[in-house]
């Protein structure tokens, strides 16, 4: 058993996603590594201390770069908001640290670029956080479109819905509203939620060419949490665009935070000349699956419940029919990372693949700003 | 084209949904025989003249003994509250009439041998109007049960849960509320729901051989629309059982009319070695379907939409996708009866068949009563 | 009761849901006309023969002129391929029949126009076969939004996703397949299929104001039934866009006939402030409905089963649970027609409501052939 | 932070999923008291020592007596074959342990009245391992239940269906399968899976008056894993009962191991005047609820996804629409047992609220045995 020390910048939502998929990967996964909690660092050390006692981190900092100059931090942990995710990765990687970045990859490609060719110069290893690809149902997916069962695909489709932001009087800024704030998110709906489809569809269906985008933002103004004062909003609110794959297949991708009664609805579909997959976040442990060659007179979309020890990542959990939850897509996504240490394969998505993403989003946006299809490059 | 003329008795609901399928059915099947709706009867004459108006019938009848004098009767279809079963389909096979009767067949076994017997005498083609065995994906699963896609059978359950007498306010007796009156409807969910269920049992999965049972009645009193006076209430509110099947499977049957948000909830579940089989009224367009067969990491519930045309009935209707609904199930057993005629066969559920759901619910009632086994017999 | 003398032309498969139409509305709703199936009218008479036997026309005619000549008709329900809708209205208008015009309305915009002008300047009635605001759970979600329950709009969504013409030795032109062929249908899926979305969403959500659209044609050449050579394909297999409402909201529609496992998925979501809608027409009986309004611990979407005498059109078939089908979206168009002579209103869709449809088509054509935005105009 | 030291006799299934409760409940809830892993106990030393070592045990011990004589150890956590239930637990109340023990309670009434009167004697806190009201979507149905939400309530029914013993390859006795010896398990279904059922029904519905069972064993001998040798099975493979609830209320329990395509289907339904719930294990984080109270027109189902903050448990873990799983159910309930600890509480369900759970059970084994209706006493 090896240590892997870990060093977490950001205690918010995902810092504690990833705590507890550092946490439990090594009870569930045999690994040979093992991570250890060595540090957490923010600036508000009260808070960030009172976070190290309930997750069980063996330290505290408060500037971020203490933290890579310490020799007992293996890798880094950058959940921060998106507008410093450029510089810490690529002081990390600098440091000679291994840097495990918070989606989307960065700001725009641009800093992506740069994010890339830090850690390639530097030789560490990147990984990004699109936890989705590890829900066992969407690794299934993946699987069966690589074992030929969809034949030729035609179309894909992918959004994302929400609703939490109808109310006009959720702020922008802040700790917990900064996606609300472009100055720290960068975009709205297309770098907070899109980005998890575009990953998605990229790792199942290959590369996006073009698109064309529209964008709304539905409510103009709202307070920012730092002045107090009624500002313009300036992030996408909803974002649709249809695209061509490499594949001469379709796609059809939507977020919005404005779809009423969806609370984090990210579906998908994938239709192919011998069969369709549907997944839907709302009830990730099934996966849907029609198979045309299925007898005519029984065919039918299969809901597959994905809990099964024959089916991705499930030996390591519990019984069939017991479902897991969302909180384990981290954890599988360490213990991955884990064995790419031991293979001393790339953990993917790396800071390469996730640049990717990163195209298709600029030209979503781009292609949005100026009402024309764009390429992506 | 061969006219058969046919005398309804009774113009409820029962009367619409036949009459329909009397007129529906030259219209979608190709059939020798076509259905004329020569005379309606009932009591009340204005009723009737309206009613025959509406549906296009040729005449009115007031007298059910008149009816069955006209030579120009072929078919006599018994749509009057279960009480009078018995006389009027025995009147009317003396008359040399073919008697199509609605369910269930009697008050009770001992009426239903009589009746069989009437009709076996007489020589006299006799159906019942089971009609959920034509919903297209109920006989979908009796062909797929036949195919053996199931295997030995281990389990059969089945439930027709309803709402509406929940209100304590609903009378009991007359024209809209005569199945709450124990002396025109013989008992309550038993006679009116559980025989479907029963019923559909037979077909698919064999005969009954013992019947554990319970019922109770919720509403101790209600008010008899012809008395005006709070009455105590004879009928079973509710009835659930176990029983043998002769095949070595388990069954287990639920009816009532207190489960709040159901309307018309019949679903029928069977369970066997190679796969399972699920159908709900509600959705009466879609088969459930369990291949243990399939491969392992695929494998889940197929929801079939029954819509196809080389699935039953359906090359009769539209095109793919485009669901049927309720009244077809009538449409189909008319087309089925009428071809019977063509083919000289008995078109099921005959009289014979029908009088074996008697016994179930007989042995059903009698188990309650006594809290006792009870054997069909 | 009056009777209205009905012409049909074309004996397809909306020929026969027309004529299912004119028989049953009679049947079940309270309507002072009465349509007579006076007589249809196809090229084949043998053929055009066996379809009047079948369902019931008193005639046949085999030049449609000639039925625009006869007295004794007082409609024409045009149900002939999309090239031929123009020629055919404009006769009938100025012969001074009323026009029942299958839709979609014309092959474009052009057409349709002088279509409007021509029925307005005869003054005769004119509705165009838009079926599906008639389902009972659609036309239930038209009150809603009209009653306000969901509030301001945001989203509008719609897609029709089928599965029949991905194999690629379906054929294109001739009496089955002239859905591929662009000479009789003027457009694919656009006009076909999304003309339904498009009409229901004008009616549910207003007008449409830009649209930024893509198309594909998958298999590039098909057989032609008519020369039996490869040619190429000029139709549109696939279609999505976007939109802009008037509303403020935005639109996003997709329609394809190579979605693998749909048969005839159209399917609509509309979110709004303070609520949501969505229906499916593989399960047409269903509305679901998301209430914010509702305790916040007990919110979920509502499946309503519309099936009850209190929804749209239901107190006209059967009990509480039981299901009608696709059929009854004719009838009830057949009797809002009926009734509309009554009231001397006209019946929607008129030729103009369906020529805005028309304009939306074109629209998305123009701005897929252009890969540019297009104003509805 | 108070620790509460923990030893585990058993390192099976349970004792992974008791594991990860102790380990995981002070990271998302506030407690006073930490479990501490102190000691794992096994005959097997070896596999003891890679459980601990896997799950993070600080040591180990192959004599439970040995374990109830340490100092060090607080609570006695029971996660053996059910044979073993009673002497452990009473040596463990005896050696002043708190005791903690897995589901169901003992082998029979008898038994459990001595484990009840031990605990009680020795005035230790205990618990039983009925980890499904721990569920939020269950949490939540009893305070919609507490809150009157549902009114008189006629109707309870529950099922618990499993397809794993279908192959008669499969063996009884030994680690893995020693739920299918009688020897070890008491009972079949009626133990290990109706047990839940009743549990949750106690709870939710109130006390159960009397039963009528019927059992049945479709495979009657498999391989003994100890002697290899085909031996008759004293299990029972399926069990169904109805019953009365004290509230009058009928409920109608079934499980079987023979249900093919049910991996764990555990459901549940509670028909009330005012309103139905529904719940399955399957999607464990949704609970359906009918409001009759909603407008009549808008009436239906409501599916409820339980993950917002205002939900039982819901605001210790993520944001809404995520999801979590299965092993909840355990970390909540290990958290309300330290909160209890805290409150000087009982903690539900004790021994003895589970074995009113043993006695149902026993009227459920001895009705089926004798072919006759038994008091629960």
């Amino acid at each position: 058993m090896k240590p892997l020390n870990i060093g977490l910048i950001g205690y918010g939502f995902m810092g504690r996603t990833h705590t507890n998929g550092y946490r439990q990967a090594p009870r569930f996964f045999d690994l040979e590594y093992h991570p250890v909690l060595k540090a957490v660092c923010a600036r508000n050390e009260e808070k960030a201390k009172a976070f190290a006692e309930q997750q069980g981190y063996e330290s505290v900092e408060t500037d971020w770069r203490k933290l890579l100059e310490r020799d007992d931090i293996d890798a880094v942990d950058v959940c921060v908001p998106n507008n410093l995710h450029k510089e810490i990765s690529i002081a990390a990687a600098e440091a000679g640290k291994m840097v495990l970045c918070e989606k989307p990859l960065a700001m725009n490609t641009a800093e992506g670029i740069e994010m890339c060719e830090a850690v390639e110069k530097a030789g560490v290893r990147n990984m990004v956080w699109y936890n989705y690809r590890r829900v066992p149902a969407v690794t299934l997916a993946k699987q069966m479109i690589d074992e030929g069962r969809l034949g030729k695909i035609f179309h894909y489709r992918a959004n994302f819905l929400q609703d939490w932001t109808i109310n006009a009087d959720v702020p922008q800024g802040g700790a917990a509203t900064w996606r609300l704030d472009a100055e720290a998110a960068g975009s709205g709906v297309t770098g907070d939620l899109l980005a998890h489809c575009i990953d998605t569809a990229l790792w199942l269906n290959g590369s996006i060419q073009d698109v064309s985008a529209v964008t709304e933002t539905f409510v103009k103004e709202r307070v920012h949490s730092e002045t107090g004062e009624k500002t313009p909003v300036k992030i996408d609110d909803a974002c649709a665009f249809h695209c061509h794959f490499d594949n001469g297949s379709l796609g059809l991708f939507e977020s919005t935070r404005y779809a009423r009664g969806h609370k984090a609805l990210y579906t998908l579909e994938i239709n192919g000349e011998h069969g369709s997959l549907r997944w839907d976040l709302h009830d990730l442990h099934r996966l849907e699956f029609f198979d045309h060659n299925d007898d005519s007179i029984v065919r039918g979309w299969r809901s597959i419940h994905v809990s099964d020890g024959d089916q991705p990542y499930m030996a390591n959990w519990w019984v069939p029919g017991l479902q897991i939850g969302y909180e384990h897509t981290f954890v599988h996504q360490v213990a991955d990372f884990l064995k790419s240490l031991e293979s001393d394969q790339p953990a993917a998505p790396t800071f390469r693949d996730a640049l990717e993403t990163q195209r298709v989003c600029d030209a979503v946006l781009d292609s949005a700003a100026t009402r024309s299809w764009k390429d992506v490059k």
